[in-house]
């Protein structure tokens, strides 16, 4: 049947109000716009950043919303003025844009294109409508992608076309999770080879992040968990030593620093808290040290250290998406998945139909998933 | 007088004791040891490091002591084992050392060696001796230079040789306070031509960072201080635009962003006011851009934000001696002045005899001078 400039029926999992669960609904999704893309889903991953949406941990977005971020799916229809995708191109949406126009754009310093819907989520497209309607009602998108349905649309900056032969169920998570980790070490701090780093925090984050300082080439690369049941895994993926502070007496930065004879050369905060922000920080070397901020803090949070901690040369630095710029970096990893320059198979432990989504929530809430994707 | 090898006795200011004024003294300088160098001091520069060690703002120093580290001179006679200098050759002592042969040395990426002193000075030489004595006590030495007398000693890993033709008492200032700012910029923060740059603190520091920042090219150089009196000589640097925090109702960081239309690509804090630090970040891109803390807080301070205003690619970094190694660049840095790349001479506005050294501390705390510089 063809679609092309029609409303589409489907399914989508719509979060009504605050702390709800999904509920699998009976959507439209209006056809794309000038510069909009239409796209059928065909997996989204489970991120953490959509459960701080559904508890309001960062921000609290406008209801009813379909959420969802890191995904792949095909092309189904493009709106007016959209000349480098077509129906049919294998894509990954982008929730941090690329309009390349603006200054952030065209800086290389930063992958934050100013479309950037993060912290300012609107819900709507550009021109202030949605394309989302249920029962009537217009529904909100999610930071510019909206992946728990059967087809969303998107601006054309928030798209990447990528390898038609790429599998959807492994490559939705260079969408967000697999590259916000990877991009921190091989984008963010540029670690070089024979490095020794320290991860904070060893969820599918940290563990991507993992995979960055393996390819990088560091030399020694340090897991820190409170879970030592996700130790295993972790150096399956390349740590090399494992460390639960609560195995420790003194404070986890002193034993890093002894553990490296004066500390490390990356640190990387995966966790999203304020106290691993400032033991990563510190566990990092006096002089040369470069910390990297990954994770996400609750909203209001404040860090607290002596300044001078910083004289003799220390860098603190925040990444999101891993510094990579959607459309100039995503086709390329998933090309260098595909010629095997990493894999990143391990870290999805979970696939389950897109109508079990609660399901797969619970997993992650558990602390029992790495990564579950739905399967559309 | 052939004095190699032998004890000098020559004039020198101690401080006896806590909160002190600095006594002018006859002193007894032994002769230097192995790999140490004998200097006879030419001009010696006020930097208010000095005075934040008289006043224990830092660190309470062992008493008595010689202060002094921003200094130029000829050396008097070597140790055994010094190859790359020889009596007669021009001078710069160097308070962070460079030994060639540690792990920060070794590094591209710091300039602390790990011999540097700043943070635990011993005031003894390497080998746990001192080289000054005043009425029978040893006297201690201050962060590896001490250069308020007419003769020193110091490490071979402290010292820089740099052009015969140099200017003692313009020079001397390559030795701190110029290299800590004009180095900020361009070698810590490598400001691209076109940026726009803070600057908060518009004293001796903050000027050199003006400086640096012209050099490299910034179009925009904003000047932030309490102190109106301190604006005519920053624009007569390069500053283009002046504020007084104290004119606006609005925080400065939230001025600074609507001025720059979004914040600014550098920010250097050049006080080491806690507050002011916090601002300077603020004031930077959120995801362009950098800010040096250059300043020193006093002991204990902390400084507190929340993280996530660093997710989008914020950098906030540290640096001394503007990251500069010393046997490496400062006699390049004097060469450079030499050839006009750079004018420091503004920045020297008072000279006076040695002797009358608390008149130049006073001119220092009164805020009346940007630079004195004491003459041997």
């Amino acid at each position: 049947m063809e679609t092309a400039g029609k409303v589409i029926k489907c399914r989508a999992a719509i979060i009504w109000g605050d702390k709800q669960p999904f509920s699998i609904e009976d959507i439209e999704v209006a056809p794309p716009r000038a510069h909009e893309v239409r796209i059928k889903i065909l997996a989204s991953g489970i991120c953490r950043s959509d459960d701080h949406a559904v508890n309001g941990t960062i921000s609290n977005p406008a209801y009813p919303i379909i959420l969802g971020h890191e995904a792949a799916g095909v092309v189904e229809s493009v709106g007016e003025g959209v000349t480098n995708l077509k129906p049919g191109d294998k894509v990954i949406p982008l929730f941090v844009p690329q309009c390349g126009e603006c200054r952030c754009c065209k800086s290389p310093k930063t992958n934050i294109c100013v479309k950037t819907k993060l912290g300012n989520n609107t819900g709507l497209m550009e021109d202030n409508t949605s394309r989302f309607s249920c029962k009537g009602k217009d529904i909100y998108n999610f930071i510019g992608t909206s992946t728990f349905t059967e087809y969303t649309v998107v601006s054309d900056a928030n798209v990447a076309k990528i390898d038609a032969s790429a599998p959807p169920e492994k490559v939705c998570l260079i969408g967000c999770g697999f590259s916000t980790g990877y991009g921190s070490a091989v984008k963010v701090a540029k670690i070089e080879p024979g490095s020794t780093c320290v991860i904070f925090g060893l969820g599918g984050i940290g563990l991507s992040v993992v995979i960055g300082c393996k390819v990088a080439g560091a030399t020694r690369i340090i897991g820190v968990d409170i879970n030592p049941e996700k130790f295993a895994k972790a150096k399956e993926l390349g740590v090399t030593d494992c460390i639960n502070p609560q195995d420790n007496t003194k404070p986890i930065h002193e034993v890093l620093i002894e553990l490296t004879g004066g500390g490390v050369d990356y640190a990387f905060e995966c966790i999203g808290h304020i106290n691993s922000m400032t033991s990563a920080l510190l566990s990092t070397h006096y002089a040369l040290g470069t910390c990297i901020i990954v994770g996400v803090a609750p909203k209001s949070s404040q860090i607290s250290f002596d300044p001078m901690i910083m004289l003799f040369g220390r860098t603190l630095k925040g990444a999101c998406f891993g510094g990579f710029k959607g459309k100039d970096c995503v086709p390329q990893l998933v090309s260098d998945y595909l010629a095997k320059k990493f894999d990143l198979d391990g870290l999805v432990t979970h696939t389950l139909p897109f109508e079990k989504i609660n399901e797969g929530f619970e997993l992650l809430r558990s602390g029992k998933s790495i990564r579950t994707v739905l399967l559309f």
